[in-house]
Parts: structure tokens; sequence; C-alpha cells
């Protein structure tokens, strides 16, 4: 029997600001089974609306229309320092074509094991920067220890001329395994890479969700933290394809913006008719769409962990502080989620555990009673 | 005084077929005044349409919807034989990511000097092939000569391992100075270049325009003439963002093809939203609309042609066959019309002739009445 | 009090042979203190005297002359399969130039965590295979286990075009930390991963020395073991700059010989005057002169090793088996090394072993005298 | 009848200083009949002498060695002016690598048209800068004019980010074509270079001829004449495998300066017992053996040049000024050379000149008994 789930509770320790009640998109009322990615979602409204309201006359291409220039001023708002934006359309390009213009290809880049940069971006990351090497350093969640990263700093060094030096040190917020770093954790890191000369960098895709777990500001997580450049997720969050690579300004920052024009366009990377994804980032900023998206997709994993806390059968190895539930399930409980119709990944099991690790993605999209119905359908004998 | 203009009447010998009556596509009754490219166009009411449309529910991510499993049918008929497609979202990312699947990094692109892959795409084509290296042969016109590439081949067969080995020949159709290849000219190039071991690339970003003013099948010029690999172009045709790489299937293809999923991933260009791409392309290939579009720009091109033929100081350099036209005009004209706020682009201008060399581009979002008044403007004392 | 040592022990199961008597390199009677690497050593006298022997008249450029042209029938006598050879002047460049005819750049290389390629190449494998993921398994002691390459080859599979694919398994004869493959493991290895599709390429560096600890002919563990392409270690064994990538000759094999003259001459590594490079690896090759160096080198690390055992504070954390004694040492003892004019690298030592992980490397050019006052050295109070 | 010749009677305006008796590098007495190229050379008898003379003992590798120590401050004194040299083993190497630390991938290179980097380096420049695009300028006879030059500035600033921003000017002294600037020319390119924000790359794989020619200093046509980065050839001039980059400080080179050891590691041009190329680029220096060596080459040009002046069919379409004697030659006569074992590269044929362009080229190994038998057999019946 599956317990009675009280709506938006929070499993961690912080209260989640309610979703906002998402307009429907559309006229389907069709259970949303699909819980694989966040990616697998449309656009959300507004963001459609605005893609239309831009359709309009002839405007100037490569990124020389009024929306696109409106741009800077809304990040710089946003993120509470002088922010320069790059619009770019998927976020392995926004990682990737980030990072060539952080490190040169002799440069090597330290993130986590679990980075997405590290595991899922078909080696985009080594191709755009033209062989920058990246090196993984494990952590328990997704969550780059102080000492880990001071010891890989000081085994860079000694090697000298026989490891690429280090140029970039990139985080994930929220991380991989839908942890979140605290602002002051990230101070300590990004205090550290700046300290032996190196530059940072966010990759944001789930930005919306970590402000959401830690109820801050964007700049807390951000430009206070010592972020250097942030990869504003937007496709994951309502968008139907826009990212953006944000350089918030310093004096590491200045020569990578001026490099960025060069290794977009090289890339393929430069739209011609830019105002369309610079419209659906201005949408996304607009009365904090991308907050409110994100905070419903957190409020929805934590309904679905709820429920899941009370399986018999069920592990779950991270805290859930993002839109992402890890879950291990009992692989016939899993078979038959499959046959009814649901999708999610499976991943790497911990040694130990019977059942077969999953993840479950919520969204702007996920509807209270898509979670009911799936964790029915877990609970169902 | 500027002379009365016929409708639609053609310069070259061939008659281009009507353009088909556009429907408004804003509410705007302002002048169209931007000649510079075509794509400072919006998206064209049907691809918005589709956008829409295809916004519904979720669907698997990656090309995996059905939406992008319907594109390889559709292209198969239109070019008629069989044809695996991949949509990706700029011309010069179409180009160059095609051309990295077509040769290694050591090997060679010959193509016209004037190609858009060699001198504008900022390099992507060097990069993304990893440093192929692209030799542009000097032409009148834009078209290639069979003599010119036999002597190409033969000279870099004698350099050996001092020359990267020609594995591409990349033709544009039509040319970047707005020529058009007859299917005849293709064949012999195309028939060169396998005979010698390459494989043949078409930048297509203004292909139907040259169907327009062949009046031919898509076929005719494309599959049929020996091109191997199509880049189909869609964003300066109508659409939002969106090209297809098109692989006609054989021999020499099929491990490009095998490659391409890769090659999109590792440089940023695999969207994961991929059915909004998808949905662009199959709004052109309905009915037509791609060939109507065409067919309207040239049409357009062809009236300005008209007017400007009666222009006393104008020089016209090329033949006008697509929707671009080419023309000198006295540098205080330009003065003029760039103050009463048209848009185009300057050329470097052939020595001994007066004034500037620049370029008007026409498109499906071109009325006759901007043409008209952009004549009036060039007319006016 | 250093205890007395049997001249040539054996450590391990294998009596390795009996080092050959080398010749005076130099007039100098100065003890040789410098056990940093085998490549501090001069030249060996055999391959002095090949390059002045060369340096006779014009001679073709560019690997055309008569030295690099016996080249191919040489090493194919050795490895008892036909070989073809390119002669290249670096390990890093033997390793990342032989790999770049391996992978396109969007594959994946496998390899032990602490192969050469994946963390002393400064980055020469991603740059030169224009961005080739290598990912690198942990291993107790450098040596590949087959669970964990099936495991890895699964996960890999799994991933789709999220993951580069894996093109490429590299293996490292003798390993990194100074071990040794059996040739029934390379099997298994080599099997699975053409099992799998990828290529196998070893990294031969220091194969003389796992030659002369298996005591098997050089096919054994090469060629005959499962072998596409061996990396054949000149540099450390005798010659002043000389390395040769070989691939032994099968259908995996033959496009990337084709391919390899122009990924030698587009990285710079084509010499013109190709016939010193190659005149030194006819000279390694002469009369086994490479295999007796090997075995020299390998009982001057054995007689390093009898020695170490009985030193009091010594850990000896893996078998040694090759020319690198790896020794965990205390602090106090290894300054004083170095006071003495020691040479030897450092490395991360393992945690709770008081004292520094370091590494002797012995040559053909480490006399017994050198390896007893070394000891000496060691056990002084 | 080949008329008499005197000895080392100059054709341009200078008089070339009298080549010094080259010792005999072989016990040999065989004619030398190939004139292809500057290295198909032995080494020089004092470059092997250096090599011998460095093999002893162990020394520290990746260039920690005494002798390449000391190369900064020889190179600094032979080109009055603070010098960093890095040895690298081939001029293909030297020129890629040497422009890979001079811009960034997304940059240009302008060179001239027939440039060795742009025509013969297999694309090595395109590959090691990870994907700079060079722009060849057409020129008469291997210089670039002035006005050229501008032109080029304006038409790439003017594409924006459609076209690689140039941030090398790369300029061969002597040139492809055997011909050689004057200082003052040299300065007036290299000040429109820096005044755009272009470094200045020279590739002086016969700098030293140039140098005969014009009867200068070095620093008069290097340093002093605006020069960022030199690569000093060394291969073609006796050096049996060795190159030098060299970087003259100052606020552009010294960023180029740090960044090289790692473009050095990562392309696997780092020699481990680098003392062996040092000791052949200080064998070179010493004594002016370099200049030497290239004043007897140019002496040498111009005996055959002055034959060929008498030769009823010769055309000589360049200027005779370093060690290249471009000539036009009947077939039958050239047909008759190779027969008599005469080696000698063919060039494509300027339109309307009966026979076919070749290339002679000497060296510091050519004898004048040489040169009077090519030509004796060059006027034979």
């Amino acid at each position: 029997m599956m317990p009675e789930i009280p709506p938006h509770s929070a499993a961690s320790g912080k209260q989640p600001t309610a979703g906002h009640p998402q307009a429907d998109l559309d006229s389907s009322t069709a259970p949303r089974l699909n819980f694989a990615s966040d990616n697998v979602t449309p656009a959300c409204p507004e963001v459609m609306a605005a893609l239309i309201e831009a359709n309009q006359g002839s405007v100037p291409s490569y990124g020389e229309d009024e929306l696109t220039g409106a741009l800077n001023q809304r990040f710089s708002e946003v993120f509470e320092t002088e922010t320069v934006a790059f619009p770019i359309v998927t976020g392995t390009a926004a990682n990737a074509v980030g990072l060539s213009a952080m490190t040169p290809g002799w440069g090597g880049v330290l993130c986590d094991q679990s980075a997405h940069i590290n595991v899922d971006e078909g080696g985009a990351p080594e191709f755009l920067t033209s062989g920058s090497k990246l090196t993984g350093l494990p952590s328990p969640d997704g969550r780059m220890s102080p000492d880990a990263l001071q010891e890989a700093l000081a085994l860079n060094r000694e090697k000298g001329v026989l490891a690429p030096p280090f140029k970039v040190l990139s985080l994930t917020q929220a991380t991989e395994w839908g942890t979140v770093y605290e602002p002051a954790e990230l101070k300590v890191l990004t205090a550290t890479a700046h300290g032996h000369g190196l530059a940072t960098h966010m990759d944001g895709a789930r930005l919306s969700n970590a402000i959401a777990h830690l109820n801050c500001t964007p700049a807390e997580t951000t430009s206070q933290a010592g972020v250097d450049m942030l990869v504003f997720g937007g496709t994951k969050n309502g968008a139907m394809a826009a990212e953006a690579i944000l350089f918030f300004l310093n004096e590491r920052t200045r020569p990578m913006v001026a490099a960025m024009p060069h290794l977009l366009k090289r890339s393929g990377h430069l739209w011609s008719k830019e105002r369309f994804m610079s419209a659906q980032l201005l949408a996304l900023l607009k009365d904090d769409l991308w907050l409110r998206n994100g905070r419903h997709a957190n409020a929805m994993a934590q309904r679905l962990l709820q429920g899941l806390l009370h399986h018999p059968a069920a592990h779950l190895p991270f805290n859930v502080q993002g839109n992402e539930v890890f879950v291990v399930l009992p692989d016939p409980t899993l078979a038959r989620l499959e046959k009814d119709g649901y999708r999610f990944y499976r991943f790497p099991t911990p040694p130990g555990v019977p059942g077969t690790l999953v993840r479950f993605v919520t969204s702007f999209y996920t509807r209270p009673q898509d979670v009911d119905a799936l964790l029915a359908a877990t609970f169902a004998p």
C-alpha cells in the first residue's frame, strides 16, 4: 500500500517555495510518464509566446538585434554584477565553447568525476577546447571536496610540463547526483582555484533547482561565490532551445569575452537569427519565470521523494536537493514501470544493493498527479 | 527618372515561375528596407505554425522523436534517392560538421575561392574538421571550371605528403556571386572528383534559388548530379533556425553517416529537443514551401535587376540567377540609400569601375513594393 | 649495515638473463648518480657508430633512403609478422601520432589510469588525435583487469552518443609501475577489445625490459598477443632519439598505415634526413642490442631490489619486474641521497606508509658499482 | 658548348662573400648529383663532432642540460637582442608549433601564397594551431608587397566575425622562389603588421642564404627588422636534424614564450635527450659556421646561374639571390639529366614558356666540380 503523501513537504532542512501553478501547455489530458530527463519537455507557454512575438519584421542578424542587445543588462541585474551574455543553443555547446574561451588547448580542466562535461558530452570539451585534458576527481555525491582540490593542484604543479597545467575549475550546481553546494562551500573552492591562477566555471544546467533548494539569490551562489563564468541553463527549464554563456566581468574574464564571438562562429554556434534565442532567455528571466519553474520542479521531486521514503525496497543513495531523484528499486518494479509507459534512466548500481539505480527527473512540466501516479505504480503489488 | 518595370520579367534566358502570394507575416505595414541578407528575415508563417504544433507533450530527446523520425523518408522523396538527414542549426555548422564526416583532418577540401566555407565561416571548416586545409580556386563568377579542377588535382597528387590530399570537392549552388551551375556542369565536376577518390559536398544554403532558376527537380541538380552530401538550407528560406545535412546513401557516404551522431554531439550540435528543428524542416518541405519561397525570392531579384538595367551608372558584374543582385553603384547613391534606412553589404570593387560593389538580397519576405521603393530610391536625383 | 648482495639475483620467479658487459661509453670515471629516468643517459656506442656511418653522401629525404627502406623487413623478422614501421623522434609523439591513426577524434581510448598517455604526455594524445577522450581505469599495479575492461566497455555502449565510443585499448608493457603482463593476460584483454571493435595499442617504451622479465620472444608479448600497433621504444634503451610506430598488418591496421605519412607530416614529425633515425633503430635491432640492453637494465634493477629488501625502513609496493624500482624510504634518507647528488623522482605516497614513494630507474648505462654505491648511501646511518 | 665560368661571380648587385673551403665529409669521391633540396645532405663535420662530444654521461632530460642552457645566451648574442630559443627537430614543426604560440586557433595567419607554411607542410600549421586559417597573398616572386598587405588587413577587418582575425604576419627569408627581402622592405611590412595588432613570424629555413646575399648582420634582417619570432633553420644548412624557434623578447612575445614548453610537449616535440639538438645548434653558431655554410651555398648557386645565363634555351623567372636556382629548361634536356642521375624538382611552368620549370638547390655540401658537371650535362647536345 502506498502511504498518503503530504503535498510539497521537504526532505531536506530547507522548505522549498511552493511551485507556481503551471498553465496548461497542451490540450492533451494524457498522463505525463516521461521522467527520463527534463529535456523531454516542450517549451513552456511564456517562451512560446515570446518566440511568436519576436517573429516580426526584418532585424539585423548575428546578434545585432534589439532583443540580444537587452540580454547583458538583464543578466547583470539578475546576477548583480556586470555580465556579458552569449546565447547558445545546447548545454554541451555552452559548456564546451565556454571552456574554449577559458583555457588554451594545452591547459587542463579540473572537475568532479561525475561532471556532465566529463562523462556526458561526447568529448565536446576536449574537442572544442582543442585538446584540453579533463581531470575528474572522485567524490561521494558529486561535490568536490576542498582537500581533493588542493591535492590535485599540488600534484599538477609537480608534474610540470608532463601534465597540462590546470587553467579552469569546473563546478556543477546542482550536481549530476542532484545535490547542491552551499555558497560557503563554493567560496572555498573558487578561492583556492583563483589562488592557483585558475578561472572558475559553473555548469548551471540546473541552477534554478539549486537556487530553489538554497532559497538564496541567484548572485549568492554564482557571481558572489567566486564564479567567473556561468552556463545558464534554459532548455531543461522551459526553453525550446536556449542556454547562455555568462561572463561576470573581471580581469580574468575580459580577454575571454573578447574571444567569444570568434569561438562561437568557428564552432558553428553563431545564429544568424539570434533574436529567437534571446527572446527565449528574456522570457525565462521575466518575472523570475526560470526560478518559479525551478521551484516547481523541486517541489515535484520532493513529492516523489516523500513517497519513496515509505517504499520498503527503495534505497536512496543521495540527498534529493534539486529535481533529480536517484533511487535503487527492485528490478521487477522497474520492469513493470517501463511496461506501463514510464521512462527513466538506469545507472551503474553501487555494489551490495539489490535492484538497480535509476533516476527520475521532474520539471516545470510535471504535475502533482503525475508524481502520484508514478508513486502508485511503484507501490503496486 | 526611374523606368516602369514589368513585373516578374526575367533577365536570364529562363522564365522563373512567379512567386506565390506570401501571407502577411506581421501586422506592421512598415517598408522592408533590409536587403543585407536573407537571414534578416523572420520565420515564415508556416514554420511558426509548425513550431507551435510541435510544442505538445513530452517526447524523447536527441532525435528519438517522431518528427525527426519522419525526416529521412521525406527528404528521400524530395531528392529521389535514399537519404539520411541530420538537422543542424546554422549553415556554418552544417557545412563544417558535415565536412568533418567527409575528410579526416589531414585531408584537403577543394572549393571555389569565393566559397562561403572559404571566406565567410570564421574558420569553422578548418576547426571542426581538425585542420583540413581548404584550397580555393579562382574563377570568374563563383563557378569552378573543369580545367581548374583537373589542374588542382594533378598538382595535389604531385605534392605527395607535402600537401594534404584532397578528400572533398565542395560546390556551392547557387554560388556566392548569385550564379547557378547547370546540372551538366555539375556532373562533369563531380565525376572528375569521384574519379580521383574525392567525395562531393554541395553547399545548398540557396539551393531553392538555384532550382527556381533551373526550373528543374531538386534531384536533378543534387543527387542525380553526383552530389554525395548536400547542405539543405532552411534559415535563409523561411526557417527560424534549421538546416539539414543530407547524405545520399552510397558506398562513399555510408561510413560518414555512421560517424555523424558523434560528430554532432562533440561539436555541441545535438539538440535535446530536436523535434523543434525537425518541425521546421518538415514545414518547409510540405507542399514545396521551400521551392515556392525560392521562386518568390528569385522573382523579386529579377524585378530589382530589371530596374537596375535601366540605371545609367549601374554596373552588374554577374548574371543574376538567384536571389542576389550584385551591382556597382555610385557612392553618393549608396550613401543616400543608407541614410534612407536601406541595408546592404559592400564588397571589394573590381578595379577601374567607378563606385562600389554592393549586394542586395531578396527573400520570401520581400514584397514587390519593397523592390519598387528601393529602385525609386536608387534612381532618385 | 648493508648486507652483501649476490650479483644478478632475481626477486621474481624468473631468472633474468645476465646483462651483457657494456662497453665504456665515456672516458669519465665519475659515479653515475642519476636514477631519475632512463632518458638521462647518452646514446650507447653502437648507436653512435651507426650515426657516424650513416653520415655519408646525399640521399633522398623524407624516408626514401635505403636505411629507412630496410626497417620494415627487419622489424617484420623481429616480430614474426608483416610489419610497417614509422620512425619518430619521441615516445610521446609515437604514442599520440600513432593513436591518431587508430581513432577518429570522436572516438575514445581506454587505458590504465597510470598510463603514460594518460598522465605524463602533457595532453599530447588528446591534442594529436583531435580530441579523443582518454578513460583511465584504476588498477592496483598498472595492469588492467579483464573485469574492469568488460565493465568499461558495457558502460560505454550504454552511454550511446553521450560518450565517445571506445576505438582503442591501450596497454603498457612494462607498465608504469614497473610490472609486466603475462602474454596470456594480454591475450584475454586484446581478444575482448577486438570483440568489441577496438584496435589495440601497446606502449612499449620499456618493452625490452618486459621481454627480459618474461624471457620470451618479442613476438610472444606483442604481435602474437593480439597487439595491432606497438610503440617500439628506443630512446630510453640506448638511442639518441628514436622510437618506432609499428603496425602489424591486418584488416584493422591497413587503413591506419595509409594515413600515417600524412599524420606524421602534419604534426611536424616527418624528418627530412630520416636516415638518421632509421640508423639508430637498425643499430638497436642488430645482434639484439635492444634486448641485451634491456636485460642489463633489469639485472641492475634486481641488484638494487635485493639490497633494498634488506632495508629495515623500505617498503616496496610493487613487484619489480622491469627496470624501475618503486620504494618508500624515510624522508631523511631521501634528503641525504639528494645531497649526495643522487637523482630520482618522488610520487604520491600511499596513505599510512611513513616516508615518501620514490622511483629509481636503471638502464643499459647503469653499472653494478653504481647500484652498490646507491645502496650503500641508502643504508648509511 | 658550355662557356667558361668565372668562379664566384655574382648575378645580383651584391658580391657574395666567397664560400669557405668545405672539409671533405665523406671518403667517397662520387659525384654529388642530388640538387633536389638542401635536405638531401649529410650533417656537416662540425655538427657530427659536436654530437659525439655531447654523448658523455648522464644529464638531466627535457632541456635541463647545460648545452640547452647555453642556447639563449648564444642566440641573444647573434641576434643582438634578448632571445629565448626552443630547439625543435623539423622545419615544419618549427613553423607550426611556433605559430601555435602566436595565434589562437580562431585567429588567422597572413603569408605569401608561395610560403612553405601554405603549400608544403601538409597542413601542419592548420593542424597544430588548432585550425588557424592561412591566407596566402599572390605576389610575383614570393615577396609580399606593402599594398597587398594593407588591402588584406582592411578586408579582414571589414569581415568581422565572418573571417578569422589576422593575428600573425608570416614572411619567408629567403623566399620560396629564392629571392630575398631587403631589411627596409621587411621593416615596412612588420611595422604595418604591428600597427594592426599582428605579431610577425619569419620562416628562416634559408636565413643564412639571405644574410649571405644581403651581406648584413643576422640582426639587421631579423630582430632589427621587426621580426618577433624567427625559425632558425639548421637541418638544410648542416645539421643532422635541428631547428630553433627563437622569440625576440618584447611585450608581444613574452606570453608566447610562457606557452612554448607546453606546446612542445603536447605536440610530441619535447626531446628527452635534448642535449643532442642543442649541441647541433651550438656547433652551427660556433665561429659563424652557419653563415659560412650559407655563403658557400650561395656561391655555388651563383656559379650555376652564371653558366645557365649562357644557355640558349634557359629561362630564369626569378632573381637568384639565395641557394635556389629556378630555371625553365627543355624537356629533353631534363630527361637526359635525370637519366644521368641528377635529381631536382619540377614546378608548374608559367604558360607560354616552352619546357618545364625546375629547381636546383645548392648547399654547404655542393662542390664547384659538382656544379660544373651539372652545367656540362645541361649543355650537352
